[in-house]
């Protein structure tokens, strides 16, 4: 090596990673669109968040990975092999793809009771069932105490995308209209309620789930869908920042009609959160031509995950690459992105 | 879930994971063959050990995963961002695959020196490049300090398979010549050698390589290919073992054919290590068929890589699922599978 490239982030200012770094936030971004995506700069990393599109052998693939960290690992509606199935699952799903095989690859702390590993085993199997998809590759590898946490899933995957789908940032158009097709932060809740110890009436349980079937729903229903993000680390307002800025539309959202839970609304009083910025696992947010929405939301509200769906908020000209939340009380509000490590390790 | 499977290692025996459940020997074995692959029993897990072959939209593609823990992850001859490019694109290649996208996912340990980082991105970019792959999607995580350590890095990769090449166990035969394409243990040796602090007259390199092109030439030449494997943690032993106990096939190797270097040859003396037990980065076996081995050796020694290939051995219709050498003295004695966990975290 002749030349070694300097490090896009000023490193007096970052000397090290900070948890912020995969909060899901500001800093995150940083990190992947300053220092991760022009590192591997190539045609297939950029118009999606969740996965690459290919072009192998004639047949139109998606292709995306996930590693799973979330502490505690078992918590109410689920579990990280779940969430390492579904997850990756519904990234496929956010490609337009159906989810076909995933890779399953464990980085275990010794020590991990050996019940735990295997509770976790049949978690991803059942998952796998039900999500549809088969795990046909994987790999193991087992660090000293204290090098690891209990136990690291990643999953890859792959599916083939719908016919005659193609999503992507570059078709959000002024217009569009945003449908979200459940209600917010319930996973995030569910994981920071059991972190907190928090002693509730009834659980509150992630929301855990593979949204494909939805999106297929609305694909065969015959609506226009422009882009597909499921709001996970970061939550919404996160997942409508990044589109906003990649598009160049501006977006605007209805407080009135963003759908909350009262326990998750209670937690998230007690604990200081915006629904707004907590992880959601089985939900997503569609862009669909404008005057599709409610027929969208019609089609979702057909299927028991889809029952809150709800359109949300439109894109807009005005305020490029800015989201505007319109307040109950009548005013208008930037809904910003995350700038610290509000939730780390949730998924 | 009404019932609960039982698991299928005794819990009293191994309450806990271990760290020889990662170091490539038998207890790795045991987790993977009695806990991991029946749980997820589909017809693409069984035939290879280093990726599932898919017919996905008319095209026939490899899919591997793998994670790498690496201690240090700067090393003489690579680093764990190199080792992760080419040790997932090897993979590929031992499925009779061209290597083309690669998955890059990375588990941060908060503190981590950003410089670091850096290294690494850069590292698995110039690696990509040299493997002739695209780095198409990502995902980065941070775990707390103590959490981790430093950065673990898992890829998937997604290659084609070369038309006409079918590589499996199955394919394994009496009479077939085991090729071997380069010298045993530089990449377990020179991780060992660093990790014990030992004053060395030159550092040892380790052999870390993308091998597609030697595949490739092989494939170009004609060679029937029966089965591919890259004999990286565990060795050439564990793989030889395994290939064995899949196929059914008794293995023959000699010992005076078995290309192990001076300093490697050294330093295993200081350290009570078998060259045969030490992790290989950029060589591998080529089952081929009868009469093949020494035309296959020819090709692959046109490579700077291939330079110091050789026939090992051959596969036997005697012992059937053992591996057998023949000694320097003449005698013949059993090669095992490794039992401990002789060099955890070697990649």
């Amino acid at each position: 090596m002749t030349f070694f490239p300097e490090c896009p982030l000023p490193l007096d200012e970052y000397p090290r990673v900070l948890l912020a770094h995969g909060g899901g936030g500001r800093l995150t971004q940083n990190l992947i669109e300053r220092v991760l995506l022009p590192s591997f700069d190539n045609p297939f990393l950029a118009p999606l968040h969740d996965g690459a599109l290919l072009d192998v052998d004639g047949g139109r693939l998606a292709f995306t990975t996930d590693s799973y960290v979330v502490q505690p690992p078992f918590f109410p509606g689920g579990d990280i092999g779940r969430l390492a199935v579904f997850g990756t699952a519904n990234d496929l799903a956010m490609c337009g793809a159906r989810p076909l095989y995933l890779s399953c690859s464990l980085i275990i702390e010794e020590g991990l009771p050996m019940e735990d590993l295997w509770r976790v085993i049949v978690s991803m199997k059942e998952a796998a069932v039900e999500a549809g998809v088969q795990v046909v590759t994987g790999d193991s590898k087992v660090v000293e105490r204290g090098k690891g946490d209990g136990v690291f899933i990643n999953t890859a995957g792959i599916g083939a995308v719908l016919s005659g789908l193609d999503v992507g940032s570059q078709r959000v158009q002024p217009g569009d209209e945003i449908v979200l097709s459940g209600s917010l932060g319930r996973h995030g809740i569910a994981i920071m309620a059991l972190r907190e110890g928090l002693s509730l009436d009834a659980a509150i349980e992630s929301d855990s789930a593979p949204v494909f079937p939805l999106v297929e729903a609305l694909v065969d229903e015959g609506i226009d869908i422009h882009m597909l993000r499921d709001p996970t680390r970061g939550g919404v307002s996160s997942s409508l920042n990044e589109i906003a800025g990649k598009s160049g539309a501006g977006i605007v959202i209805e407080e009135s009609r963003l759908p909350v839970g009262p326990e998750v609304q209670g937690v998230c009083e007690i604990l200081g959160l915006d629904p707004l910025y907590v992880a959601n696992e089985g939900n997503f947010l569609a862009f669909v031509g404008a005057g599709q929405g409610e027929r969208a939301v019609e089609v979702l509200r057909g299927y028991s995950l889809g029952r809150e769906a709800v359109v949300i908020g439109r894109a807009v000209e005005e305020h490029p690459g800015v989201v505007i939340m319109k307040t109950l009380i009548g005013g208008e509000r930037i809904v910003d992105v995350m700038s610290g490590e509000q939730l780390p390790r949730i998924c």
